[in-house]
């Protein structure tokens, strides 16, 4: 690994405001970064880009491996800058924590997008605690902002937590699915349905047209069993190629209407507002387990007893409660 | 809601080491609870039951939404009681958080297998903290092992964190997967792979045969591309139909056989040695967020300036950061 150069809080500010890539690339890894030193200056930079974020449309982006992620996101990417707005990219893939990518490799993915110079896409921290992912991805997401980006897009894979962690960050969220084997009202989840405000069937080209009307079809059909939701917006099913680029147009001027509506009938600050309160609780957890963890004799009690809670000697809750007794014996004893 | 019955900490111990079911149930709901009354019982009975647990073989299945999970756990299920084993079979569906459960219902889930007195069928619990799931789940797990339960499933949806999260309770790991359109390998990931210890193509029924064939082959060819883990086990691919039980023995000797070879080079104990661990750092935050919530201060600090937070006109990092601090004094109060 390259050794980080460490910019001055200033000089992060300055770069990112001004829309400097490099330094917004510097800044996400500062972010991104577990030292207490540098978690510090993070949040001092994150509080003074603040006032200039917020004027981006956020959207998730979500699908189970296969469904044609890449293909799309380069696609519909493209036709985003077309319309003259800059773009970012952040993808959030925790299925890749122990590797990096697919078989036939990342290199690859998104390849002409990442040429443009209308787009800025920043691949997933590899190796990261899970529950960091989403709170560094937030962040990120709020210096691209400041950085001046028009259009955030945050890729997410399957459908499990991280896409939950994903919709808390974002305002117009998006499946992508295949037209299957007829098993689509079996498959579906209701779950799903609440978070997505448009189920997409990609790859409908060639012989998959026909298919991908009818699941279309069915689709819609379904979502009409569900109660309307508190934004009153019905989830949206349209189909598309990622490969020729049929459909994204419209897609496009769906997700706009969206965000009108959504604008007016005050449900758009309102999401917002609720996902700044969240952004919160996630900094609150994070705080707390750093304390924990980096507390000398916590670390110290841990390591002494690391063989009894391994074979299971000592019941593992039981000696969790005891450490976090230990630590709160700490905080009152640092006062003296 | 029917009004929860309250036991002693010796019933709950004496209910689930007696194999009652009722009780086992009961345990499950009062380690389930955010009470904190109910977790100290709970931390006593998880204690007390701990010493007749780990005697099960614990599968996690996972695939994502329309793959056949339930059918393939209803057949697989029935083989292991067969088999004359007790079977437990525990359910984490995060996408059902904020709903319940599929389209055309869940009640005609593994319908046959949920009236079979060999069997135990818990669903999962709905409307909680995402990263409570896997910590239930992991003594709900445990609960069932000290009733007697010989193989536990645990079940889940879709490839991202729950999958890990489950990753880290199970001695062994099946991915189901369908026959696809001949992108398997782009969408396979580097992760998903390390993580799995058998992938299984469902549905080779009927006209699906050959497809499920070709997609094994690729499969396999594929996972030579990867670096031999640390246990030495390559992850098997298969084949099987959850609608007609083919396959489905082989898949079981399989396992029986991935056990084998895992107690005898050790690598058995040591993951679960890892997952001891796992459990313990789970609790501890668990602890400590509730200690920080709990906090009458700190309550009352977070409604103070919820509509700044809101709003944005604090920044919500900044606000975290100050809250903690305040929690950490609050602390060294008490003392005085």
């Amino acid at each position: 690994m390259k050794k980080r150069k460490r910019l001055s809080e200033q000089e992060y500010i300055d770069g990112v405001l001004s829309g400097d890539r490099v330094t917004l690339s510097q800044a996400i890894t500062l972010v991104e970064s577990a030292l207490p030193s540098d978690q510090l200056i993070a949040e001092q930079v994150m509080s003074a880009v603040l006032p200039y974020t917020g004027k981006s449309i956020r959207i998730g982006i979500t699908g189970v491996p296969g469904v044609g992620k890449s293909t799309f996101i380069e696609r519909f990417g493209h036709l985003v800058v077309e319309e003259g707005l800059k773009l970012a990219v952040l993808a959030v893939d925790p299925s890749s924590q122990s590797g990096r990518g697919s078989i036939l490799g990342d290199k690859t993915r998104m390849e002409t997008l990442s040429m443009d110079k209308r787009a800025y896409i920043r691949p997933s921290p590899s190796g990261t605690a899970l529950g960091g992912v989403s709170a560094r991805t937030r962040e990120a997401m709020l210096l691209c902002e400041a950085a001046g980006f028009d259009v955030v897009f945050i890729e997410t894979v399957g459908v499990g937590q991280s896409e939950i962690a994903v919709k808390g960050m974002v305002d117009f969220f998006l499946l992508l699915m295949l037209a299957g084997a007829g098993d689509e009202l079996q498959g579906i989840k209701k779950g799903i349905i609440e978070m997505c405000d448009a189920l997409i069937i990609n790859k409908a080209d060639g012989e998959n047209i026909e298919a991908a009307k009818r699941a279309k079809r069915e689709y819609a059909n379904a979502l009409h069993l569900f109660p309307i939701k508190e934004n009153t917006w019905l989830p949206k099913v349209m189909t598309c190629s990622g490969l020729n680029g049929d459909g994204l147009q419209s897609i496009w001027e769906m997700i706009q209407s969206y965000k009108e509506k959504m604008i007016n009938n005050g449900y758009f600050e309102k999401n917002r507002a609720d996902q700044r309160l969240n952004w919160m609780n996630d900094h609150i957890k994070y705080l707390l387990e750093s304390s924990f963890y980096q507390n000398p004799t916590i670390e110290k009690s841990i390591n002494d007893s690391l063989t009894d809670i391994k074979s299971g000697n000592v019941s593992a809750i039981k000696k969790a409660r005891e450490l976090v007794e230990i630590f709160i014996h700490q905080i009152k004893m640092d006062d003296k």
